[in-house]
C-alpha cells in the first residue's frame, strides 16, 4: 500500500520504519529539507519531500505533527489527495481535533497511538515503538466503518492494541491517566521548592525512589504539559476539581486524626491500582 | 564489638547480616520464638532470644521495631543494659521518638536509615541493603558527640551516607520527599475511581508509565501511610497545605488560559527536579 507520513518526528518516523518493513511504500513529508535528507539516508521512507504533491497516490495519510498544526496541515495536503484517501492523526487529545478535521475531510479518523520515549525528532525514530502500546481510534457518527477497520488492521500489524471509542470518552480517560498526573506531579515539585533553603537542601539529599517516581511526569517537557492543558482544558479542569476534593478529604481526615477512614482510602487504592497496570 | 538488635524484621535483620559479616557479635531480640529460630538458622545473629537479658554486655543497641513500639521497647530493655550503652532506633519520623526516648535513656541517638524493599520480615533481610542509602542521625543538645561519631562510623561501614541534623528538620524534609508524595499520589487514585464505569474502564486500559509512576507510592502499604500521617502529622499537614496552594495556582492558570505562567512553572520544575535525584 502507498502510505503518506506527514511530520517525520519520533512518532511519524517510527510509524514509517515499521510500515516500510512490512513492505508498504512510504511517502514522507517534512517542513525541513534536512529531515527529508535524514529520512532518506536512514531508509525510513521511500520518498521524502517538503512538497505534499508526492502524496497524490497514497491510500492512507498519517498526520504526525504537533496538535496545533494538524488542521492547517490537512488543509495544505488535501488538494493533492484522492477523495478516497483516509487521513488520520496521532494527537494526544481527540475531541477538538476530530471536530475540526472531520469538517475538512470526510474520510478523517482521529487516532492516538500511546507510545513515546523521552527523545523526539527523526533521530529518535525507532522500530517496534508501538508494540503492546494502546492505539485509540475515535470515529464519529459520519466516519466510514471501512476506514476504521483498515486503520485497526494497521495498528494490529504494528503489534499495538487498538481501541475504538468516542473522542470525548478518550479525552476524559487520558485526562485521568496522563494529563492530571502531570499537574499533580508538578505541583509536588513547586510546593517542595517553596520551603526554606536548609530544609530544601536536606530534602534534595534525602529524596529517593518515592519522590523520583511521583515527580517524574511533573518534571517533564513543559511544551507537552501546556499542550495537554490547552487542548484538553475542560476535561483536565474537571479532573483537577475532583482531584482537589480527594486531596481535601485526606487533609480533613489527617486534621481530625481519623486514621480508620484514612486507612480505608489507602486500602481501597492499594487494591485498585493493579487494575490500571497491564 | 557486641551489638544488640531488637526487632528482627527487614531493617533489623539486614543490619545484623552486614554487621556480623564485619566481625561484630550480634545479639538479636524478637518477640517471637520462630523469628529467633530463623535468625539463628540463617546465621543472621550469634545469639537470639525473646528475653532482653542477653543484651547485658552490648555496647550499642539498634531498636528496629515499628515506631509505636520504640519507647516501650526501650523501657523494657534498659534494666539489662550498661549505663554507657548507646541506644539508637530506625524509625522514619524522629521528633516524637527523640523527645520521648532521650528522656528514657541519656545515651539515646535517633536514627533513620533510608533503605527498604517492598518486602518485610526476617525472610526479607538481606546483605548490603544500606549501600548508598542516606542514614540520618538526629542528636539533640544533650546527646554525647562520641555516641554520634560511633554511629556515624557504623553507617559508613555499611556504605551508607550519614547525615547529622535536627529531628525537626529531618521530619520536615522527609514530609516533602516521602510522606507528602504518598498523600498526593493516593488522592490521584481516589479521584480516578470517582468517574463513571465507562471512563474508568478505558482509563484502566490506557494507563501506562505516567500513571504507574505517579500512583506508585499512593497504592502502597496502607499501614506505612497511616504511620507517616500519625507520627509526622504536623509537618505533613504543613506540606499538604503548601501543596494545595501550588495545585490551586495551576488550576487558576488553566482556568484563565494563562499558558505563559503555567509554562514558567513547568520549566522551573523541569530544571529543579534533577537536583533531587542523586
Amino acid at each position: 500500500m502507498k502510505i503518506g507520513i506527514v511530520g517525520l518526528g519520533l512518532i511519524g518516523g517510527s510509524l514509517a520504519i515499521d510500515l516500510r518493513s512490512q513492505g508498504h511504500q512510504i511517502f514522507g513529508i517534512s517542513r525541513k529539507e534536512i529531515t527529508c535528507k535524514i529520512a532518506l539516508e536512514r531508509k525510513i521512507v521511500d520518498l521524502a519531500s517538503t512538497n505534499s504533491n508526492i502524496l497524490n497516490e497514497t491510500e492512507i495519510v498519517f498526520v504526525c505533527t504537533p496538535i496545533k498544526a494538524i488542521a492547517p496541515t490537512i488543509e495544505q495536503i488535501i488538494p493533492h489527495l484522492h477523495s478516497q484517501t483516509i487521513i488520520t492523526d496521532v494527537g494526544s487529545v481527540k475531541q477538538p481535533v476530530v471536530e475540526t478535521c472531520s469538517q475538512l475531510w470526510a474520510n478523517f479518523v482521529g487516532g492516538h497511538p500511546m507510545a513515546g520515549t523521552a527523545e523526539s525528532g527523526i533521530e529518535a525514530a525507532q522500530s517496534n515503538l508501538f508494540v503492546d502500546a494502546s492505539y485509540v481510534f475515535t470515529p464519529d457518527k459520519n466516519t466510514s466503518p471501512e476506514a476504521v477497520e483498515r486503520l485497526k488492521a494497521i495498528a494490529l500489524s504494528l503489534n499495538a492494541v487498538p481501541y475504538i471509542c468516542d473522542a470525548k470518552i478518550h479525552d476524559r480517560a487520558v485526562s485521568w491517566i496522563s494529563h492530571l498526573p502531570v499537574m499533580v506531579s508538578t505541583s509536588l515539585i513547586t510546593s517542595c521548592l517553596s520551603d526554606e533553603p536548609e530544609i530544601l537542601q536536606l530534602a534534595k539529599q534525602l529524596a529517593s525512589s518515592g519522590f523520583r517516581d511521583t515527580s517524574r511526569v511533573g518534571g517533564g517537557n513543559p511544551e507537552l504539559g501546556i499542550m495537554m492543558a490547552k487542548y484538553n482544558r475542560a476535561e483536565l479542569l474537571r479532573s483537577l476539581v475532583k482531584y482537589r476534593q480527594s486531596l481535601d478529604k485526606v487533609i480533613t481526615l489527617i486534621e481530625a486524626e481519623n486514621w480508620d477512614n484514612l486507612e480505608q482510602i489507602l486500602q481501597t487504592n492499594q487494591q485498585a491500582r493493579p487494575k490500571f497496570l497491564n
